[in-house]
């Protein structure tokens, strides 16, 4: 696993600034991962992803295997050629998306039974088989099957988590691709008593780094740091983290400031295409026609292509004349939003001046949260 | 006019290659222009265009008057502001669009009356507004009002082409910028007699440059060379001439061979949105399941960002997962490849080897125009 050393750079409070090298090149940590779930960030080419300055793409096994295929992708040489993404690659391990199937699937010891939402058809993952669906497709980091249980419920909390420990224990015995980092995920939905289990099992399996799953599915802001702060202290160290599915501009400064290393999110590109800019003061509507004679661009800080180029009122102009390039142009600069200012709170870690920054940050974001103008 | 002086640069045949000056840079004829109908070329930024050579790009009139308004655009310091392309820019008069409109429209000696396509509310285009409106929206090519009658039909072809002139003469006499160019459009549908006597009667009244209206709208592309043939000893050999709305490959190759400097049309960019792509060797529907596997890209001899990068089974897979990025990928590849083959038509003009290109070409798209594979 040594290429996948891991250095802490820098810590500042619990913010943690380092370096995951990978097989495709070094991750400079804190990072948030665009989504890629078919194997194309929506709307954006790889060589706009590598000019606003991503690093990491995450891509869906769920997706990529019923369509088109992970023994296709594997033969056309694996995600990084298919996709034309030469920068380190993630694969979720498909159980979140499975369990968000709710009543087409159904899970035991073994494995989940499912039908896929493209036309019906019956599949099933298992630990084993989602380490080979992963170990085809070829991603950098994989992870291990988990069960996604309602975060709130906590009899199903303590079964799902029973199985979920086990299925990594599976999964890391399955594994043989040395040039794959596989990562385990801490679950326990909103209980801290399960997810300090959780953390302190996984931590004892020896994984190159550690997830944490279940969250920002339903449950509070409050109870998601409370988790975050929960197992925090229980986590190797020497080892990244990973929030799944997290990555508001909120969201990252809260996490980093948590001893968070990693983040995706579809969250950029979903808003994108439905006409909202994110910003570190707030969203913008631009469908809205208070932009239509609006010069600025959508957030004069930023320095993506985007701003650079094109005003508020034109990109207000492509909404509403339902251009589809407003959904490319939005997509790079939501992506350089959250990208940037990953990079910016890993600056501030360097600096020790963390604490400055996120309370900076929640000031500009506390007076500007409802829509800016 | 001297900002718009037209260098020949070479004759082969009837081809020409030469140099339009514009106050946004110069135009190596002959020359392709994308279409940007609502001053966005669908799916494709401003950046890509350069890249892939685009030099000229034409918008609508009748759309952008509708929305997002002439004067607003006027107001964000004109089209090439607005949508971020410094390049030349061509703008239509609204007249194909206002007479595609059908019964959504009435035609008088002095104007057309329409009804907007967006909401049914009622507008007037005569020849004075249509020159205020292109005036407002800047471009530097302008067009003339004219009236699009039915290819096939004499008796509306002779009593339009007398409101063409009129409107052209009406058009030349309201015209009060000097950075901009008015082109007249020759009409006359599929009526040798007709075109001959409109190329005459435009060609005495001094415009900078000359454009072929009212083909490729139902006429057979006998018809069409027909016409080229007719008009091209007519109009004045100094000035560009432009074919409007015409732009396949082979059509670009024939109109040249026929003294046509100047194209545009939507099918490259229309035709990426339909999953297929233009060679010049016939056309590949992309999300035929043959293309799977296909490791290719979809023409080995094109140097677009989508041919370097993409194979034909990635883009197949974007396609059939419904990804929005292989309408920008097919796009760029299209206009591509619609660029080159001016260039190269130029290149050929100026080599003295126009005749050669065009058997070539010819032969091979013969041998290959049903799907390539």
């Amino acid at each position: 696993m040594s290429s996948f050393t891991f250095d802490l750079t820098a810590r500042d409070g619990r913010g943690r600034a380092g370096v995951l090298h990978t097989p495709h090149g070094d991750l400079r940590t804190p990072v948030f991962a665009p989504v890629g779930t078919q194997a194309s960030v929506k709307a954006v080419t790889p060589q706009q992803l590598r000019e606003l300055g991503a690093s990491l793409v995450l891509a869906n096994t769920y997706h990529l295997y019923l369509r088109p295929g992970a023994q296709r992708v594997a033969e056309r040489g694996g995600l990084h050629a298919f996709m034309a993404w030469d920068g380190p690659i993630l694969t979720d391990s498909g159980g979140f998306q499975v369990f968000s199937l709710a009543d087409r699937r159904t899970v035991d010891d073994d494995g989940v039974t499912f039908q896929s939402h493209l036309d019906g058809s019956s599949h099933r993952f298992t630990p084993e088989s989602v380490m080979a669906i992963q170990e085809e497709l070829g991603a950098d980091i994989i992870m291990v099957l988990d069960e996604c249980a309602e975060p709130h419920d906590r009899a199903y909390n303590e079964q799902a988590l029973r199985r979920t420990h086990v299925w990594a224990e599976r999964c890391l015995q399955s594994k043989r691709r040395s040039d794959q980092a596989l990562f385990g995920i801490v679950q326990g939905g909103i209980f801290p008593d399960l997810r300090a289990q959780s953390a302190a099992f996984l931590a004892g399996l020896g994984f190159p780094g550690l997830a944490i799953g279940g969250l920002s599915v339903g449950e509070s802001k409050d109870d998601m740091l409370a988790m975050l702060e929960t197992v925090d202290p229980l986590l190797p160290d020497d080892h990244p983290r990973y929030l799944m599915g997290v990555g508001s501009p909120e969201d990252l400064v809260e996490g980093v400031a948590r001893g968070i290393d990693l983040f995706d999110c579809v969250l950029p590109t979903r808003m994108a295409r439905n006409h909202a800019a994110l910003t570190r003061r707030g969203r913008l509507n631009l469908r809205n026609a208070g932009y239509a004679d609006d010069e600025r661009p959508i957030d004069p800080r930023c320095d993506c292509y985007t701003c650079r180029t094109f005003t508020r009122a034109y990109l207000r102009h492509l909404i509403v004349a339902g251009e589809m390039l407003s959904a490319t142009l939005l997509s790079i600069h939501n992506l350089r939003c959250l990208v940037s200012l990953a990079a910016d709170l890993r600056t501030a870690i360097i600096g020790g001046t963390l604490t400055a920054f996120a309370a900076d940050f929640r000031d500009g974001f506390r007076k500007h949260r409802v829509e800016e103008d």
